[in-house]
């Protein structure tokens, strides 16, 4: 991390990897700033991919009318192959230059910070990342961009399926996204009353899985909800679903697994105000000089990160959170 | 169907089958109405498994507070294999008589109907049934409690998921309810904005599919998204989008089934009004001696069918519906 | 109305009016259609205006990507002054004629549907008009574009307003629009469990409100919603809600007026399909040479009527609803 | 503050005040909570009101099961004059002492929090106070319970009426809640791409309004929103507007009062963790001996601060988040 000012001019906006609910957002502010600035703001559609074939327009104020509370990302997404490759990131960084783009935003989860900071330490274009990933596992941030959206969601989906869980007094597990990490699980698990969270970081062996459902059926409650991230360490919810249904087979279960659902729709408030935040961040970031980071929010306050750090660190669950979600679901 | 007004003071409610939004507003009319026409109204919970059990108990005003913009039924539902035996429903119909209930309303699908028909024919009590099942798979009625919210529901998810898909230049394959009637993948689908709608009713061959994906794909579609009703010819969009993957294999594909969500959640504004009508009806056909009867609108106006023709006679979709999404997707 | 089919090969479409969620897909499926029936379709924005002002451009498949899904009309609306005069309207004529757009379709309301009779009888130019409003004020059809939207937008908000009157016993004076028809009060009342419904086609004085809340305290009602159209003929909601405080005074009363929410947002799964429906029947009305009526479904069966009736009958509240809302809330 | 742990049994719990989305889930937490350490817990309904009058109940599982997801507070809510009167309060404390409870819960906001700290310093009644309120102005939390919902409620309804708003390019003026605080007029205005934020803390002089609006329209920007907190220092959003059309008699203006419909609805995600969370934190101080405190969320940890304190002390909008909004809406 440098913070040494250079003179910036132009600078490109992307967004790479899986889309996440506020993305928009952040281009939105990303070019309000450059404007407020006096820079230039180019869009580089499809991440990666279109900085190597070039597609990249200038952008202007009728370009980010009315996305701010849309889903996905205007700018498109896409994983790119090619960019993994010296040759991929020489054509893409040509066509910067060709564009005479200064210096990078880059919004998106760990492998897009990671081409970012390969492609800086290459070609010495300076980038500012932002942390857009509904999953929330990224360092450097308490929150990323699109993880209360898909947290509000995932709620809204299981108060629905709360609804026929209790008319008919079933088992229902449910599969939310988190390949890694558990932190959708715990907030819609805690926020749904959910009888059980099973994550991939933390063992919730099948046992006692069984000893709480029987303990609730004890304490006369009708309806129960099962979480699982779809990474746990126990299998998806499906398969879990089965191993319980052989120790249970008296129960009414069923599965949902509510896939890219939780991916889409219109960002959140925090989400909108959150992207809006970074996006401004990131521009004065770079005009300030500080390059090679990811720009997050710990604690209410602003923080720059070193883009290395972010991606290797791990962002852990709070075994605190998890202590509330025990005592709440007894 | 008689229509010989007999003497009712009594009579009991009760939800049967799958839960739908909307059952709750038709058991608060039928109690308002009760109320209204000096009956005694008593609920029976979980269905007929109730009715056997005995778990049937007087409702007031305060059982009804509330419930009407609840999903699922707050009498709750269940699937009674004993009331399929005559002993089952003996011991159902002594019950009734202990509390002195003179007629049933009882809400719900095709099996709900053919039970109360049975129960009929066999003890003479006479019921109405209300067609309550997100399926609109019941002859009667234009439409049934529970299926516009369940496509509300349903478009509500796509529009999410189309935020992703469009972001990635994806084609979805999503799978809403429908066993046997493609009513819901129908409106999902036009809806939508759809590229194609796979339903039980219809033969969609693959061939056919990949012309049109082909055919979006040249006119600059940069994303699709495939209706698959679950009980489709072609198997369910798991099985469909593999068959797809196979002959279109540079396409990223993605599978969602919304699954349960469907059934749950506060009922739209037409099934809270649909569900009153009906509820009130139910009490004013009782009460003019209109019994084994499904209370259905057809065409605007308030409809009594005889329950064998309602469980007998299939509603087919509407070809011009076909027609029109049709032209939409093209 | 004629019905001789003519040599159609350009046609212009365009918003009137206020704007109601559902024109949007209306657009859609206008242009849809015209391109399945190899017809230029040109966009004309603002309205009538725009037809004075030449804000008249030609739609293609990307100017309707996604618009489906969307509040609001992307053609925008306006009202024009200067189409009530013959000038304007000679202008407007001169414009199309130079574009050589041969036939209108016109989604608006009373007003908008005027102007195409006019403008037809004084210029010949064929066109089909669309009720779009979400007042449900249109005589020709038993919807219009918007109504089952705003419906449910007002149910939604209700639902919010009676979380508060719950918890604070309160009585709350909820205005929702419809300047000359009551049908989003009797939709909203139903839908929401109003102790009474107060719209401008019938007279409901305060004596009767108070009575009708009187009987609810003794019923232990604890919280009361009154729905109030905005032209009720007792006065606006503020107005009514000081009649009551006066003579009940120790009630906790509060008034919320809805306003302009009730215009935007999604539109719901019918609105969609009814206004995906309406715009290939009016494309298709065109070319079997219905001209000067309005396209309408009564029944579930499209129905051309002539413009001239649809502006001129009245569509009435159905006093069936009526009785039932009376029983609902007693 | 002390921190003596003494001997508690059982504690009573009551909300007060303005309800807000996550009251509920507030108290189901205490409860849960208060099981989880063996202590039995009553309900107090209609907060202090209910203290005087007895309106005392024991609550036990089911008296929380699905509440969680519910708008309002189940243990309903009330401005009690009687309280602030010595005579009240020990009425008040003579019915918590017949039911043996030693300590309470008050979820609340400013003048519920002074009621119990007023009647902990006479009774020396052990009490924790949870931070209720939709408006966010307490000190010694980041947030209050309920504000995330009603920023998400206010932006949702804003997104619709920018969907009415650009169609006919016109100025509206959105008045939310907000007496003292302009916390959901900022989140409200940087979420929805506000034109301008009006709050009670800062002026806003007309004229600048007015030059924002010029300099917009210059840049040719269609529609414009301008946020109005109702206690704004340039008055309500009807006055502002109706100034502001004396100066710009051309522009299209409308007025939307949002009102009480702020107050309710399903709580947030994030509205339920927080709840869930000091719910759970509020019984844990208690039996560590914290009391006449109130508890909160700073920087993600659980913070403890005198009631005292956090009813004098002010808490201030961020300057920084005036000075993004004033990025963005340029």
């Amino acid at each position: 991390m440098q913070d040494q000012p250079i003179n910036i001019k132009k600078i490109g906006v992307l967004t790479s990897g899986g889309d996440a609910p506020g993305m928009n957002a952040a281009i939105r502010a990303v070019v309000r700033a450059g404007f407020y600035y006096n820079l230039e703001v180019y869009g580089i559609y499809r991440g990666y991919e279109g900085m190597i074939n070039d597609d990249i327009r200038k952008l202007d104020s009728r370009s980010i009318a009315h996305v701010l509370e849309r889903g996905g990302t205007f700018l498109k997404s896409a994983r790119s192959l090619e960019f993994r490759t010296p040759e991929g990131r020489k054509k893409a960084y040509d066509n910067l230059k060709s564009h005479g783009i200064d210096a990078l935003v880059v919004i998106g989860g760990d492998g897009s910070l990671t081409g970012a900071h390969l492609f800086y330490k290459e070609f010495g274009i300076p980038a500012v990342g932002l942390p857009g990933t509904i999953d929330n596992d990224l360092f450097g941030t308490d929150l990323t961009i699109g993880f209360d959206t898909a947290c509000n969601t995932a709620i809204g989906a299981i108060d629905k399926i709360r609804d026929t869980a209790t008319s008919h007094d079933r088992l229902f597990f449910v599969e939310v996204m988190g390949r890694d990490a558990g932190f959708i699980a715990i907030n819609a698990g805690i926020g749904s009353a959910a009888a059980a969270i099973l994550i991939p970081e933390k063992k919730f062996p099948v046992e006692k899985l069984i000893d709480r459902l029987k303990f609730r059926e004890k304490a006369k409650k009708e309806s129960n909800i099962v979480i699982v991230a779809e990474g746990g360490k126990s299998g998806g919810a499906q398969e879990i679903s089965e191993k319980v249904k052989k120790i249970l087979p008296t129960y009414d279960i069923k599965v949902t697994i509510l896939g890219h659902l939780q991916r889409g729709g219109a960002p959140s408030s925090f989400d909108r105000i959150l992207s809006s935040k970074l996006g401004v961040s990131a521009v004065e970031g770079l005009l300030k000089g500080k390059f090679d980071v990811m720009v997050g929010i710990i604690n209410n306050k602003i923080v720059y990160t070193p883009i290395k750090r972010a991606i290797i660190d791990d962002k852990e669950v709070d075994d605190e959170d998890l202590r509330i979600a025990g005592i709440l679901s007894t």
